[in-house]
């Protein structure tokens, strides 16, 4: 049986140490940071370790900006020995003078970052700090040193090993669930009705924990149980439908995928996840064929605005310049530029085509071997997924409407293939994707694109 | 409900991978490294990962060490990068070169290693590669750079705000108590029975794990609940006695501490984990008023045998040099070499007051600021301890005689003197110690010498 | 760990009991009834019982009645062991003959019933069942040997040694917490947010289970920890009221309790319960000096319309008479009859002192023994609790002046008394009180009877 | 999160309880259950029977028979509504007047059982009581109306439906595992180096347990997975024979079964456990084909015994006739007279078709429709098992010898006859057993028998 982590250290403190922590300001927090540092004792250490993170959780932004910047300023490493280090280094660069210089380089402010992680808590706290970092980082380069030691850490803590998969249901404890409602940031849950709806006996939810935050999801992802690639949203969330035979289904669509914690962004696992989510529902349902996500398209609307304001008349095909008239991109721009634009002229059985060919041409670039803008399918093309097919009104809510004209992507994680995708990926920026979106993609396009194209989906 | 961390990679390996586990030798390990290394996908490197434990669960010494020298060899930082980095903090060594600095000289073996621990069990085994490290490094400096990036990893996975204590009883699983017996350290266990004495209920066992070795303690304390300090150690070892009651318990005797994981050497967390423990004891007992160490004084013969050597006439009273004749201490040296002593002319009751006085100055020494040489002494009082009393014929076995001439110390952990104790060790060397143990290692010193030593007892 | 109780059976079954099972009718579920009991192996009987109890799962009301019927008429003791005991013991009524005759008379329903509950879930439709019989027995007399096994082995499996008191809180499954928000019979919740209210940290809320009902609560507690007895219910509901500290709290106010299976109605656990509840509040706060109820006086108004119409003229004061001149309790009826007499003349400020008075005389009935009609005063006056007050205003909901013009009762728990208070209450109907309910009940009576009110608080 | 059962009530309990508790004799429970009995507050009630039975537990043999003798003797069933019962139904003996008859005959005494039963721990003492009952009602036949109370509480009690099957392993708790060494009741077990054998990875031990006994194991099996049926018992418990791999198995070997709980005889679960074992086996080791016994036959030899005494020369065949001469039978008594008859004339050669003969023939009497005398194989077959074969020199430990001459038998569990052979087992007393037992059953009887032997093979 577990044990409580720390035992009441308050009457270990001096009564100024108690001072600092009821006046809520930088100042207190550096005095007691600097004393956290000094200690010889571990258990002393533990003491100012849990006051300074009780006082940091007071603190307003403004004096956690002053404590941050202290912090980025102080605590460097020893400088003549680094000194020493950097100068041998460079005379000989062997693997042992590069390892001394590592240690070297190693700032005191790691080892206070170690210290205050030793409060219970404080590990959720440190998050918070580097979330507020990276927000300030754009006017604030100096807190870089602090962002950068923080990476460091959590990089080492939230290893992968360390990690634990969970799956989430009706029987989860309600404080936890009710993060899933908050954290939520693809589609929006209104309530407990639509959660429940989620958690459904023909749906799925994972979350990856650390042991460290054990009530605390890190990323989790939605998944609807059903026959063949849903080509909507709407259908998945509506309550009204009734869950179906999870035993009868041969497709996992993975719906929504979030990530909780802005403070751990850069610290992937991103692809890990997906694949042991696999797996898990593998063994549960060993009838399923296919794991394919449905998937937005955040950045496609503002390229296309882009596109169509610059010119790109490679877009278009021959007929469609017929139909708008010169100058045909500027008026297919200008019939876009609404959100009502599905009730006008053109019709939409005119854009849909062009939208559709759009898109393709969208998701498949290679942009000089860095892949497709859109961070939705940079996130499942370096997981090793592939390009599976492109569907029309499939999110018609204003968001939906905003950011893509309503289309939606499947992305299709197929495990004979997910490592080659993800190396070529990484390596050329080449998009995997079906034969289909090939072809689509290659409408309207140079000969050498196409035949190029429809060879990178073979 | 938590569910297992990596599925079966094994069908993602190519042909060629798996030979390599086959092989059981260091070439094979080395290709799995630079592969892994090399992965951009994560389930490919997570598969890659397993696949390189697995076989270095299997090598032998040899093997290892010779992928340990590959290791410690490559995955150098970046050489460029380093350059310039250390130029830049040279010419101008502001707090965001030393950063840049620290960035650029993190080796990619760290990298290298945080993949490797994504493998289930693979922290376990990191471990045990710093062991090996640990021991080899004598003869073999050039593994360094391995040894301070392990060093450097483990301190951060295991930094103490993720260890959990646990308390173990006779109803934790037979699996793990079966460690006890194997990790006893201090006072060896014969099996079952002797182990079920010490978790009667009269007796209490904790430990310090982490997640990511949930079966694994690394440190564990066996505690005696009884009535006032003991003063010998097999009435609390024999089965025969028959348990007291808990409840009417004053002092609480921590009579065995046994570190499990020697790969986790230097990373400290000896000191809350004691902290933690008198505060779990003193939540369940409030009545315990005392709480105190029975411990071995492993260094004291080795020590007492060089100054007798040396003819350090500082230890002997004058009535003593009466009693031996002339040379005395060598006498006394004579005396005292074969373990039979205690049967022999001088009785017994004229070595006593002589062994007691030697072993006080033996445990109070400052040493110029280091404190005494003594391994258990500087562990206790590192962590805030007292030394309290030194007990005569406390542990007559072999062992006992050998180390200490049956010697022990009772360190006393008194929380309000703690961070003081704590403080004035760490940067003086200063040994807190009771009255009685001032005067006794005072007894035929130089009076300058009693009267300091009187006087840091106060 | 615990492994799933019954596998799976269906394989077992032959093809024909298979299309009973299909077929949910009566017929059917007679033919696996006998088939369950002639089977001499268990695992067969297994099967059987599993299929019987599937099958009653999905039976309509009036096909579960006609196997109710069946039932309860069959399945009888061997008649000529029972003729030979009841004649053996009409003989001598000896202890060995009453012995006899009680194992001679044991149905073997009892052994059918048993039988039944070794399918998985059976135990919660045996407990529906009897709900069923309680409904219909009022017009089916001859269900009552049916209804009398079940009440004897349900009155055996919920032995309270076997009840398990756990909290629940806002980290309880969702799936369980959803079952308080059905189950609650007295205030009821709208929502999960009214739910969330009842559960912050300044309430409390327990319930009974039972192994074998794993997931479903047999009777809860709502409890809001405040500072002195609340007088009224909607400031405990309100969930704009932010939460008080606990710790700072003095008095315990169990403000709802719901029993949740209807058909476990008379087996009883309510004293325990609530004497066990205590206990634990009074582990987790040891500062909390009073625990007390704010209940509902459901049957105050039918009662006190029957004493108005009947001309109890006991219950006026003499000044009263003159305000509602002759005749002055038909007056006072005529007041009360409508729902918004609140508003009207006489105004309330008349009423109010005659209310309490008819609410005190109302509560503290003996009946010749039996204590007062309440239900809801019986059940706290049973199990040892004191009246103390009643509350003006208390409930002023609709349901709240309906069943007793928004009056309300707190009810003691007073330790040291309720033992006493039980046998009192249990022996002569007598009503334990505070000394201010037996001035207000004595109000307006004979001299006589105002002594005796006023001792019995004493 | 469950909270434990009974708070204190010892300060409800008055001085004179208080006294009784003390002062452990028989006159004292007696008072405490007429008090318990009488008592009409449930939280009164459970004081009481916490005294009970915490004075019941250090009560000696003697005044513990004193209490049962007055239970038995006292708590009747109310007198004048079980004469009119009894009356009225042999007036006319319709369900109703039984149903009236069967609860007027409920003694009281079941009820102070079911009140004894609310304190913590007394499920366990109820179990030790009834233990102690079996064991003195062949000379104390008036405690018969007790013990049989006991029976039908505790057979509602431990109805099948609330039993739990858990695997047993090598990380169950210390405290459970030391108990399976305990009430290992087939083939002993020395220590942990035993038991730990027999949870090795190729082993499995299941066993069922009750709620309210949470560390009791009720009955439990150890299994041996390996390949083919096994024919002796030494290689499955030599601790020196390393554990093969469970997943090449093809059969699992029952090879001890044992009833921890003597007070719970004749409350059977041990088919359906049995099945449940068969059930979870199979879902973690689908591979597996045979799932057998290695059973002792622990009533063969003084069965032998006695029928050579008696002369019964059918045993014979003309052959063995010759080699011992007559009178032949006589010969062979004298011949397996002395437990060394191994070494000796005539040698086992000879002897072992008989005795295998012989065995066979004991294993499968009718005995008029009862089944053999053997208790092993009563269990077996009445669980609906197959006697399959008769191993020869399987348990050559002295106890196997003085039981069975060393023989051992294996009865299989088909599941597709399990039912089938329970059924006529059960009705006629009919011995399902393999082609080879027929045969060698009949070898030397009568022609007659040895076609109906054959015939009931088939």
């Amino acid at each position: 049986m577990p044990v409580r982590f720390l035992g009441r250290f308050w009457t270990s403190l001096s009564k100024r140490t108690r001072q600092l922590i009821r006046k809520p300001d930088g100042a207190g927090a550096i005095k007691l940071a600097v004393s956290l540092f000094a200690q010889h004792g571990e258990s002393a250490a533990a003491a100012r370790s849990d006051a300074l993170m009780k006082l940091y959780r007071v603190m307003n932004a403004e004096a956690r900006h002053g404590f941050h910047l202290y912090l980025a300023g102080n605590f460097l490493p020893e400088a003549h020995r680094l000194k020493a280090a950097a100068e041998a280094y460079l005379r000989r660069p062997s693997p042992m003078a590069a390892a001394e210089l590592s240690a070297a380089s190693v700032p005191a402010r790691q080892d206070l970052l170690k210290r205050m992680n030793i409060a219970p808590g404080a590990t959720g706290l440190l998050i918070a700090m580097r979330e507020a970092l990276l927000k300030a980082l754009p006017h604030a380069a100096e807190l870089k040193p602090l962002e950068q030691d923080l990476n460091h850490l959590l990089g080492a803590w939230f290893n992968r090993g360390f990690l634990e998969l969970r799956k989430l249901d009706w029987n989860s404890p309600a404080a936890l669930l009710e993060k899933l409602i908050a954290y939520e940031a693809v589609h929006e849950m209104r309530g407990w009705d639509d959660l429940r709806r989620r958690l459904a006996p023909d749906r799925r939810c994972f979350a990856f924990f650390h042991p460290a935050l054990p009530d605390e999801p890190l990323i989790f992802v939605e998944i609807a149980l059903c026959q063949g690639m849903a080509d909507a949203i709407s259908p998945l969330l509506a309550a009204s439908i009734a869950p179906g035979d999870a035993h009868e289904a041969d497709t996992a669509v993975f719906y929504s995928i979030s990530n909780c914690q802005p403070g751990l962004r850069g610290i992937a696992f991103g692809n890990l996840f997906i694949t042991q989510v696999v797996e898990e529902l593998r063994a549960e349902f060993p009838q399923l064929k296919c794991f394919v996500t449905l998937s937005p398209v955040p950045g496609f609307r503002r390229w296309l605005e882009t596109r169509l304001a610059s010119g790109d008349s490679d877009l278009l095909r021959e007929s469609e310049r017929n139909v708008f008239g010169e100058p045909a991109l500027k008026n297919f721009a200008g019939a876009l530029s609404s959100n009502d634009w599905r009730t006008k002229d053109p019709e939409p059985a005119v854009l849909k085509p062009f939208l559709l060919r759009a898109c393709a041409r969208y998701l498949t670039e290679t942009n000089a071997g860095q892949g497709p803008d859109d961070s939705v399918a940079r996130f499942h093309l370096r997981n090793g997924a592939r390009l599976e097919r492109i569907n029309w009104c499939a999110n018609t809510s204003p968001r939906g409407i905003a950011e893509s004209y309503g289309l939606m992507a499947n992305y299709l994680y197929d495990s004979g293939q997910i490592d080659a995708n993800c190396e070529k990926f990484a390596v050329h920026g080449t998009v995997a994707h079906s034969f289909s979106i090939g072809v689509l993609a290659s409408e309207g396009s140079k000969a050498s694109d196409k035949r190029a194209l429809i060879r990178a989906a073979e």
